[in-house]
């Protein structure tokens, strides 16, 4: 945290982390207006208020480090904004779909990008995106869709890859604005990084990773 | 809870609370959409969290005594989305003013209505309405607001006065249809409950403090 670069970086991290949690948040909230039930929609709000939960220990960790925190989320939320507003579900499967492996999606990333920073970011990085075990619930309801109508599994399966598309062009295009990120990722002499190589067999994994959970669900990828 | 009919009004308040208590949630959630920047987002939604923090807790309660949480819940959908789609704040300060006004009048009738359960309910029921302590932050931005337009006031007290009528009505709507609620609240004669002059004090009790919030916020009530 000595070297200024280095901190701006990692508050960068943590800015576009932290808003992205704070829009799941607020995403999910909105979808669990759509569930049949009030068993369902109670699942989709504790997941909603998991994601919060994270919101709230990235900020804690901003303000430690002497960040103001909504400085820090502010060049993150055009991108972010604009993935939620291009994968608006239509209906609560798309919802569930977009809950479940968006949430794992992102989630897989921080993972990845937490191998390039000190260890307490790391630690605090790991300890938020514990799985919050409401995923089962999830694969149960899309499963049984499916099962009633095959023919939502193929609207299902576009779905998923729609939302892979958007948050990787997204996720590409603010590592591309923003040259402290990408400087952390990147590594210095002194701090290994990213180099061309490792961003591919990450991307490969991530995508590997995305289509074992549209497996689950009974999804083709 | 030896005695079904208690046992049964105890489930009927304790579904009405939860069903409120996830609606709250859910619209304090919607309404952070409309925050003016990503700090008053977060105090919104932390509010929101806090909201569905006390739904665990009354489902919780509700698992204890081998009641359906949705089952329980169902009687009073009907009266709590009505309450909602009348209420449905048009803009930021209507969230802020519905979400501290109407948040405190809730937990105020909860409080009385309290008394006239047993000790482990009570409880419970006092403690899921333990102040959150979100609320300076409504008080400082709509005292804000209206003294950089006075005119605002004017607005948000009409919106004030709109949302005790809407909640008075479908409180009373929701007591009036459910035998077992209103048996509960009426006693029976080992146990005390409420006849028309406590009712009335209680009303009295409710408005006055709904007055005093509305002066806290600058409004007239």
């Amino acid at each position: 945290m000595q070297d200024p670069a280095y901190r701006e970086g990692v508050v960068d991290l943590l800015g576009a982390l932290a808003y992205g949690e704070l829009t799941a948040f607020e995403r999910l909230a909105e979808d669990a207006k759509m569930a049949p039930d009030t068993h369902d929609k109670a699942a989709l709000a504790a997941m909603a208020s998991a994601e919060f939960g994270h919101f709230e220990a990235l900020r804690a960790r901003l303000r430690e480090l002497d960040a103001d925190v909504d400085e820090a989320m502010a060049p993150f939320v055009a991108a972010v904004d604009s993935f939620h507003d291009m994968t608006t579900p239509s209906d609560w499967l798309e919802g569930l779909v977009k809950a479940f492996v968006g949430d794992a999606l992102a989630n897989d990333f921080y993972r990845e990008v937490a191998a390039y920073v000190d260890v307490d970011t790391r630690e605090l990085i790991l300890a938020t995106l514990a799985d919050s075990g409401h995923s089962a619930f999830v694969v149960d309801r899309v499963r049984g869709a499916i099962a009633a109508d095959p023919r939502i599994g193929g609207r299902l399966a576009l779905w998923g890859r729609r939302l892979v598309g958007e948050a990787l062009s997204q996720a590409q295009a603010v590592v591309a604005d923003r040259d402290s990120l990408s400087a952390l990722l990147a590594g210095t002499v002194d701090r290994p990084g990213m180099d061309l190589a490792t961003i591919g067999r990450m991307f490969v994994r991530l995508t590997e990773a995305h289509a074992d959970r549209m497996a689950t669900l009974g999804l083709a990828s």
